[in-house]
């Protein structure tokens, strides 16, 4: 909210961040946690798309296991109500729509689903 | 994903589960959390079904604080969109469908709603 | 459930305040977290209505990082399904509303939004 660090991060945002990394610390290397397991390693090589999830056949692409964790944590959907055009955030309030994955660069869709009269 | 241990969990669940644990240790022991406190004992206890609850009067079946505690911090509630008669979940996404209680096994029932023109 | 500290607090309550504070201490001093930083305090300063943020120019009342980051975590939507009139919430389940600020008293609204035939 009206800060941000020098690499254009949102104060609050770098925030949470630090709060999820405490928690569930950046998977960085092949046995820090149990996934990627061999064979998930070996499913995703056979897909016909292999390449755009292990871009040059480097593994490291698949350690998102700690993005997999925060976004269980945060979960998946919310739900937000629009009163008379108004998105009911109140005055401080943001949305955030996040990809905890950091292993490489993607285009992501956020889907918005509107219910009821409007 | 694609890998379990010899229990048969799944790698990825595994890996939530010792996060979670980590945040909030099992409940083995009495005085361990506040809840479960003496009136809410008493109460369990003056239930017509008590043995439902208590099997044997085991009082150590109430342990299960950290049940709700990961229950709250995962929530009770996710939305899924369907598009065409595909559920929104990605190539690599997962429902689990999940009872933190470890006190004793039981049947539970998962309630989905289906809102839209299907 | 049935039992309360000598603050009227609920066990199962105070537990779940307990586990979020390890995760997230409570923001006391400034500096503790990135936010809230000099900008948005200067924003806030500027508001017309800024003393029901800040009463008496008092800084210390917009020290409330923790309570976004929890927020955050536990969601600020959830669903519940009402069968036959009945709220789906199971023997022993609550709903708790939930206002993480502790900086200062203040009137809070929760909107029940109501989907389907009633």
């Amino acid at each position: 909210m009206h800060d941000y660090d020098k690499n254009g991060d949102e104060f609050l945002q770098i925030d949470l961040n630090n709060t999820l990394k405490k928690i569930i610390p950046d998977n960085t290397s092949q046995g820090q946690y149990n996934y990627p397991g061999k064979k998930h390693y070996q499913a995703v090589e056979a897909w016909p798309d292999a390449d755009s999830y292990l871009p040059g056949g480097d593994r490291n692409a698949l350690l998102n296991c700690d993005a997999h964790l925060k976004a269980t944590l945060i979960g998946s959907s919310q739900i937000f109500d629009v009163d008379s055009g108004t998105l009911g955030v109140g005055v401080t309030g943001y949305i955030y729509f996040v990809d905890f994955d950091r292993t490489r660069p993607r285009t992501r869709k956020c889907k918005i689903i509107i219910i009821g009269d409007c």
